[in-house]
């Protein structure tokens, strides 16, 4: 129907495929092993290419757990939120999650439901977390315990998220983006920017 | 070893093993037809007692619900937030929840875990909190929006505690109810009080 059909198997040379075959095996040893424990040379050999290629293609294991996990990588989304004006980060922030989040389907709200009930998924969010949002902050959030700022922040979203989407509450539902970023925007602003 | 057994089935005249009977009924029924079409007579009828004897235990199907699934009595937990000094209602809402949530395997947890996962446990939870909490809200809390208010109080709270106990972040989960409720009461207490 659509010409000749391609051979099976691996196309040496194909940069598209050499992602893929490399993604499909971080998702395996992720899943296997968890985000700390897991190591590029291990995710190379499942993928059956240099380890030199996978540095070549994701820069970190951060973003390449992102990517097999169709997360945004951490440092796209958050380096402007930190680098911006500084008065107007909880609003950047707000936003930037939200508008990731907001999707119905999105690939973050079903990870969200395997960590409710999965200690292996739970833990590799926090390692994520841990390893990459949180040590973001640690490096560009200019205040006393960026750690916990962000983890604050963290908490209250992922929280709107889940009563906005999963639990449905209409009170939230019904609220578009920019009215969430208005509401939620000042309390974030607070936990990153304000005395604790 | 500890007396003669008694005999197994229903003892009609022991208000304690009525109201065990009445439970397993409630979590039958609302687990198969979720909060909202759950009826008093359905319930009644799985427990084979009259429905006048579950108003007398239980006083509303929301008081049951939250026997049923070990979570506390909304008004009971929300009128003393709602009606003592208006200046603290926010840390009084934060500390409610957070020792309600605070232990290790509390039946909340594993309440939120359900709620990931499973559409029916979503719908429950929610008709549970717009018929209770929200609606509590509506009668005591003296502000414009109030249910909008309280919701968004629940959805910081329902993220701070799977941050905290299921995520499991270091930066929360070390901290104490007192520590949180310091840095979250004033948050809270914008939601519930201040112009949003």
């Amino acid at each position: 129907m659509s010409g000749p059909r391609r051979p099976p198997g691996r196309r040496p040379g194909s940069a598209d495929v050499t992602r893929r075959q490399i993604v499909a095996a971080a998702r395996k040893v992720f899943g296997e092993v968890g985000f700390e424990r897991a190591t590029i040379r291990a995710i190379a050999s499942v993928a059956a290419v240099d380890p030199a290629l996978i540095h070549h293609h994701f820069a970190s294991k951060q973003r390449l757990f992102a990517v097999a996990h169709e997360l945004p990588d951490p440092i796209v989304v958050l380096t402007p939120v930190f680098t911006g004006p500084p008065g107007e980060m909880g609003s950047r922030l707000a936003r930037a999650y939200l508008e990731l989040m907001a999707a119905p389907g999105s690939p973050a709200i079903s990870l969200l439901r395997s960590v409710a009930t999965n200690d292996e998924a739970a833990s590799m969010l926090r390692e994520f977390l841990e390893d990459g949002a949180l040590a973001i902050a640690e490096d560009l959030l200019p205040a006393d315990q960026p750690r916990r700022r962000l983890a604050l922040c963290a908490a209250h979203l992922i929280g709107l998220v889940i009563a906005r989407s999963i639990v449905a509450l209409p009170e939230l539902a019904g609220e578009t983006v920019d009215d969430l970023v208005s509401t939620v925007g000042p309390t974030l602003q607070r936990y990153l920017t304000e005395p604790l």
